[in-house]
């Protein structure tokens, strides 16, 4: 009967996160860069280790794989290990050694499981470096062609494609080779709910639709002494009505948030009324119709605001992703584990983007969340309590059972 | 009987608006600067062709006086003529030049006035490289001591005590040494009153009061997608609520004025909720009771705003300048001479500084204001009638000859 070695999967999260250690106790790992090389070359080397066949696609994306009793589609467990720039250790190795920490049991205890089991990591996850995130899982599941990921470059006009080969993970794989019988991630929960509540797991249904708008409010620019208030078309203002009107629509409707992360005035003077002003409203809401019904009254309200005050404005939509859904039937499974190990659970949509929700194009796929002390995530302060990435990894590792079974 | 030159005025304007041209058509002539000392020089140059007797203090400030028949205290007709980065020809050497073109008609006529006129440029009343603003008014009329006004410094470190040496115009004179017996100043409105009301001319029955705060708010960096609206410290939201409190306060009391010119969210971007904001107030009013009030309201309402949001602030005064009120009887007198004209003028107060605030310090002092077309000042197109400048000039000579028989 395998058993998980806990202390083994600390180690390796410990190791993985002094690769591109920063000063603040924090992680740099950006996809593409030599730090990340040395993030990957060292997991790989783990890979091996347990015997596990590495193999490297055309986007970069590393496939480990543990042979199962017969050839068939493979349980795929990833998640990515690149980080933000100045990161945490969790987010993304979390799952990858987990996945590898589930791998080592079946070697230990020479099973072998019923099909092949792989732990993958996707390139580019974070999206800092190299647009869009989520990029190698994106090519992975056919959402994005691989020429036009590969032609991506950063600021200084370097390439994925260079970067892959510079790091030497330019692989010959073709993308999208393997389609997984199912596939699974773990991951910190990057929020404050599961800690608010006192629970150890997130079940994960889907994650969260996303909507961004870029507002470009034009007014006119005035004096903030000589200019009358009735006389005022104040781009700034206006800017301001909408962070506060997306705040009420988002109390308006179930299950929704609202940012206005970013307002930039302009000439952003003490004694200046605003002549233009850039706001952006991030919409997210893990019901497709509701997430609709947001957009549609912002872009409303937006237009009164602005009618009301006399400037003008143009909408571009940044990004816009539909709610996903995950598998409800591994949804249902996790969930049954989580109360037969009796811990304390809920379910949730992810509120952040994962390589799940790409996956979950060509396969059945779920995800489990675990807890963030203080809610906090890309961050040097990221953490989680050791028992609860211990919870999620026997969540994960009997999850893998039971659909092995399947 | 002396005649007014609308035309030698209307060159000077054109010759000083040249110097230190911008190639939108502005002016960029900041004080201390080479650009401001080709300026001074080339008004000192016709001050003296006229035969004004010149004298410079240590501040910088400029005085050329025509001689009266008596040594009485002079009549003072003043502005400056620094700019800020690329404004435009009129504010500050509009109300110089028609100065000079009222002591160049005593002279073209022969006459000689009962006391000594003298034309003043003051020094950096833009305060764009050294603060304070209006710094040579401030220095003359004792509000501001001269060491701390000549050791204020640029961002590279020059002080302007350097920069008088540089330019030439560190005088020997002590500031403050002339107490006038009246002053003048002809200015441009930069607001849009008096076109959105057809009036030739503004008679300038003082100066608002102005309350600058600035307010750091710090609440708690989150994730977009993975905070639900009830767990957020949102900064940015603070800060938004504050722009749109504040126009509400400026509506409900009489004559209030109040901008929200600047807003800076940390770490700005659309899918994080900002950690921290800083946001600025721009409280102005004629009335010293109102505007104290507004500046309650203010503070009241931000202390709620903040608890009910979960965040904390400091709020640092930045400016504070009381209302000034000019002297009931040349604006009486400057409200008859407009009458009978027959131009079509109202009463106002500046909601913009001027040299002629600080003057008011020590002696009966008003101010007129003709049109901005479009209310537009310290831009390259600013801009005024020629009929405008011609009335401005002309209600200002009258009340010169008015004030010279009291």
């Amino acid at each position: 009967m395998r058993k998980l070695n806990y202390q083994r999967l600390h180690g390796w999260i410990e190791e993985v996160g002094g690769i591109g250690a920063t000063p603040e106790g924090g992680v740099r790992r950006i996809a593409g860069t030599e730090a990340d090389k040395h993030g990957r070359d060292k997991v790989v080397s783990w890979m091996r280790d347990i015997g596990l066949q590495v193999e490297i696609d055309r986007i970069g994306n590393i496939f480990g794989t543990l042979a199962g009793e017969t050839g068939a589609a493979p349980i795929m467990i990833g998640s990515h290990i690149d980080t933000v720039g100045n990161g945490g250790k969790l987010d993304g190795p979390y799952g990858v050694l987990a996945g590898l920490e589930i791998a080592a049991s079946f070697r230990d205890a020479k099973e072998t499981p019923s099909r092949p089991l792989t732990v993958a990591i996707f390139t580019n996850e974070e999206g800092v470096r190299f647009q869009p995130d989520m990029m190698g899982s994106l090519v992975h599941a056919g959402g994005l062609d691989l020429e036009t990921a590969l032609t991506s470059h950063d600021r200084d006009g370097v390439t994925l494609a260079e970067a892959l080969v510079n790091t030497g993970y330019a692989g010959e794989m073709a993308c999208g080779a393997v389609t997984p019988h199912a596939f699974l991630e773990l991951h910190i929960e990057q929020g404050p709910i599961l800690e608010a509540e006192k629970k150890s797991i997130g079940v994960v249904e889907g994650v969260q639709g996303i909507f961004w708008t870029g507002f470009t409010i034009s007014g006119q620019a005035n004096h903030a002494g000589t200019t009358p208030m009735h006389l005022r078309r104040d781009a700034g203002f206006t800017a301001s009505r909408i962070a506060v009107e997306a705040r009420r629509i988002a109390n308006e409707i179930e299950g929704q948030v609202a940012t206005i992360g970013q307002i930039d005035l302009k000439p952003n003077l003490i004694n200046v009324v605003a002549g233009s002003a850039y706001v952006t409203v991030d919409l997210r809401n893990a019901d497709a119709d509701r997430l609709q019904i947001a957009q549609n009254k912002l872009e409303a309200i937006v237009t009164d605001i602005a009618e009301a005050e006399g400037v003008t404005f143009t909408a571009e939509e940044l990004v816009r992703f539909d709610p996903v859904a995950f598998d409800p039937a591994i949804v249902q499974t996790i969930e049954e584990i989580t109360k037969e190990s009796k811990l304390k659970y809920r379910r949730m949509t992810s509120g952040a983007g994962h390589d799940a929700q790409m996956m979950a194009r060509i396969c059945p796929t779920a995800m489990i969340f675990v807890p963030s002390i203080n809610g906090v995530s890309h961050n040097p302060k990221e953490a989680t309590a050791k028992e609860d990435l211990e919870a999620g990894l026997e969540v994960l590792s009997r999850t893998v059972d039971r659909l092995l079974q399947s």
